[in-house]
């Protein structure tokens, strides 16, 4: 039950750490800006900025993929006229970790300004893959930072701390600022016993506690979830006796950029005898990144080609492979439909070891019930503990909050259920509602270091469409046609009319796409086509009717005709040539 | 973990209740077929005929909901064929309980058969609702039956039991052939504190046992989830903490055929002094039918009309509306974009008391989130329990396998991903995998009473999908089509040609749905124009060339350019006109 009763708090949240402090040289900026900038149309994630006086901050540059409500769209990136706008004052793109999200829009944003790049070596590592596809290495300046260090930007300063999450080398920011310290917290777990050996930095979190926090800024993905996320060395486990116990082929599928999953993937094959194949580009493109910087170890001969697996007994091959969301042209997609070199058969074990993004469960499912219909044993996160999340549940964020006791506090890269229930939780927690801050994007958060206020809001078009090679054109109007065409196909009415008389010399010829089989439709058209003729005939002659006229009359003359008959609706477009 | 190991047997069910007694007179059918008919593309559910010599019975006719995958389609039904060859065999239509996808397809039936539908008062209740609106009231034979009943079916007869699940008056059937009882669960959950006081009958499923059962048709909707399913009462409980606290109007959204819900919903207002106020048409029709068969209870004046409610306190209402799917047009999706006439406020709790069915979690959640920007607070499954399942978990799956002992099982109303756990839960019982019989669309499962057999399969097309007013028309090519429209758009190219001499009169003229922002597309348009000139004037006079070559020329030409300016790849429909 999520009631709001507020628990007595276990540590006195209602007096933060940090004491209000406001400088009043002229010098020193007396308030700092915190503006988020992107991505996606719901929430405000991927980007945010930092202001103090003429000092600019960028943290991450993220893609959203879009849902089923924005057909063809490939990307949603941040809409960067405010950093365009202000290039003089950018100080520091600094990334918390390499997931898309947080790296994927740094080609489209280096192409509007330039500025260093800084982030930990796997995360720059993955972000320079994705400037060499742009074209873009040569001139971007991209710059190594290890949790610890400091980034000196202007009047603040950044600090990476290291923390755990599904990708190595992520990072919290601790924003040192003239008014105060702001923790970003970025995407995060508290794991104990990471994979790599490199856990989870509560140490840092508590000095900073000590030494005063004016604002957390806090993931909120996992904020509906009570307890602690299990620890990713429990799918090593799980991974253990799947590898040991499948009686042939072990088919694993994950996030390509998960490489603690990669590397429990690769021990377990190694521990039970099984040569490695890998399938899916991105995936071994992942791969070579992430050994190259040691983020991955394995025996060279561990590795065998997909060609190499016929000379091996089934017990002793484990394929790692792309295709954990159901894409279509990813690889474990096209095992599915019996269309990859791979064939499934019966014995294969099959481990999703992911989780569904939102809106990818139909495309999942269907892969899996293929896969179970070739006969394969398919194990997945309802009935085996296969997967385990990167974000921090109820639990993690309360110990975050708890460590840093801020003053304020920004429910962050999540929806507003996630930060409906971020703020239920921590009133619960006896932190006052009054101090949780949500912010949309484009909002100006002003902090002098006693208040928080909002300041007038920046512009943001909320979201910038990527399809194809380019940003823009992409408008609500051109959405509106292509689900309204999704779902009643297009009707293309064409007439030739002769542009003296208006008589009709060709025509009407009706085509249709999408909208019925040809012959089912072929005698509707006719009779739409009648129909045309007369609406244009009375029509003709008459000096009042420009061809406009003419379009709108024959557009609304098949319409009409056809919901009526048929119930549906086409987007009807005439065509009038005047020749 | 769903690893393969058999625990030993708690019943031995390695010796089944049924012996074998295979009749061997003339006169008796000396075997049974099992045909699951219907509906969805990957599963065998919606709709089952069950053949014994020249008596056929059909149990159920529903509609599956089309996913993202088949755009434009309304509703996808079974295919009637067989049972239109074999009309003259068929006794009854039997229907076990009122969901849409048990009894959806009723109308498209009765259009091409001709029998009686047998089912519980509120099935045909909501049958007559259904067929009226087809205006097939007239000539459909529909006949009450009540759990523990039987219908005679010629040499079979069926027995409907009582069952629990999401809507009153659900039965199982137990199928009585002359080469042994076949039971069907339909769809169930073994509830012992139901709302209507009326339980599963454990005890009759019991006597089936002891009788001798052949096969057990069995739900496997929740096959992957462990332990038992609350008691729908479970939700009274919560409702009435919400209906209390709550510090505004409370908002309920369900499914409009859970009628125990609504009556929760409809004691929860008034025992806590809220008038009740119903939003959305199917609500309002179902509550009319349940109330006029006693299913629901409530005084006259707990209903009031939207418009009353201005003259009562907030904490003085309760509203129940449709929209729990987040379908587009329903009541509450209405009200989180603010243009219904009940407006959410700020101090409003919206409880989402249902479960997203598989491909609108996307709606839903952008539903939620909208409200809860518009200043509601919103209550759904994840944070509290203000939803239970209609279908059985594994304990309760076990307990009907227990109880049956059957020789065979089939399992069915799921997808192969249920198919596959229930298979493993089955095993894990001690049952043998060999008895677990996987069905599919025109699957014929022979019966003699000692052997399972399969037979030469039905020719069915799987799935007829329905679109506007009728089935039919929709092919996989048009749907083909309309994806393609959907992420691309489309271009339209028309040109104007001298019918004599193959020279341009008119044209060509571009134009485009879906594809860019036609500011955005002008400077493209006007260089595909020029190339299609130049194609067309290449080819001019050249008597090799016909129509259709002159129309795959003009798309070939501008589909090569635009995808190689833009990446995007619209559906590009050329129109020649020869004049």
């Amino acid at each position: 039950m999520n009631t709001t009763t507020v628990e007595p708090p276990f540590l006195d949240l209602s007096s933060p750490s940090a004491q209000p402090s406001i400088s009043a040289t002229d010098d020193i900026p007396s308030s700092v800006e915190i503006i988020p900038l992107g991505g996606a149309a719901e929430i405000g994630k991927n980007m945010l900025a930092i202001r103090s006086g003429h000092d600019l901050i960028v943290i991450d540059a993220g893609v959203t993929f879009p849902d089923n409500d924005l057909p063809g769209v490939d990307l949603i990136i941040p809409d960067f006229t405010y950093l365009a706008d202000n290039a003089d004052d950018l100080r520091a793109i600094v990334l918390t970790h390499g997931h898309e999200d947080h790296i994927g829009a740094l080609p489209f944003l280096l192409r509007r300004v330039q500025a260093p790049v800084y982030g930990t070596p796997l995360t720059i590592g993955l972000a320079r893959e994705r400037l060499d596809e742009h074209g873009l290495l040569g001139s971007a300046d991209l710059r190594v930072v290890e949790a610890g260090g400091r980034i000196a930007c202007g009047s603040m300063s950044v600090e990476p701390i290291r923390v755990t999450h599904s990708i190595p080398d992520t990072v919290s920011l601790a924003i040192h600022t003239p008014v105060g310290k702001i923790v970003h917290t970025g995407d995060f777990k508290v794991d104990h016993t990471p994979v790599d050996g490199r856990p989870f930095d509560a140490a840092r979190f508590a000095e900073l506690g000590d030494e005063g926090v004016i604002l957390l800024i806090s993931d909120t993905v996992n904020a509906e979830k009570k307890g602690w996320v299990p620890s990713e060395s429990v799918v090593g486990t799980v991974f253990d006796q799947h590898f040991r116990d499948a009686p042939g082929r072990v088919l694993v599928t994950t996030f390509a950029s998960n490489i603690h999953r990669i590397q429990q993937f690769l021990t377990a094959a190694e521990r039970h005898g099984r040569k490695a194949v890998i399938a899916g580009r991105s995936m071994i493109r992942n791969i070579r990144v992430a050994r190259e910087l040691g983020h991955l170890r394995y025996p060279d001969e561990l590795m065998v080609a997909v060609d190499e697996m016929d000379d091996l007994a089934p017990d002793e091959i484990a394929v790692l492979t792309t295709g954990s969301q159901g894409e279509p042209l990813a690889a474990l997609s096209q095992m599915a439909r019996d269309s990859h070199k791979i064939r499934i058969q019966p014995g294969d074990t099959v481990i999703m070891s992911s989780t569904p993004i939102p809106g990818n469960e139909d495309a999942i499912w269907r892969t899996v019930n293929r896969l179970i219909r070739l006969g394969a044993r398919v194990v997945y996160d309802l009935i085996s503990p296969v997967h385990v999340s990167g974000h921090a549940n109820q639990e993690e964020l309360k110990l975050v909050l708890s460590l840093t006791r801020p003053l304020y506090v920004v429910p962050f890269h999540g929806e507003p259920r996630m930060m409906q229930a971020y703020t239920d939780m921590v009133a619960g927690m006896g932190f006052d509602r009054d101090r949780v801050i949500w912010l949309d994007n484009g909002n100006r958060l002003i902090l002098d270091g006693a208040d928080a206020m909002l300041g007038e809001p920046i512009p943001v078009s909320g979201r910038v469409l990527v399809d194809g090679m380019s940003a823009g054109g992409v408008t609500d109007a051109v959405l509106r046609d292509r689900r309204h065409m999704a779902v009643g196909g297009t009707v293309i009415v064409t007439v030739a009319l002769d542009g003296e008389t208006g008589h009709i010399l060709d025509g009407p010829e009706i085509v249709s796409r999408g909208f019925l089989h040809p012959n089912d439709a072929e005698g509707l058209f006719e009779e739409a086509r009648d129909l045309v003729v007369e609406a244009l005939n009375d029509s003709a002659g008459s000096d009042e009717i420009d061809s406009d006229d003419l379009r709108a009359l024959t557009r609304d003359t098949v319409s009409r005709f056809l919901r009526k008959r048929t119930g549906r609706r086409p987007v009807v477009v005439p065509v009038v040539m005047e020749v």
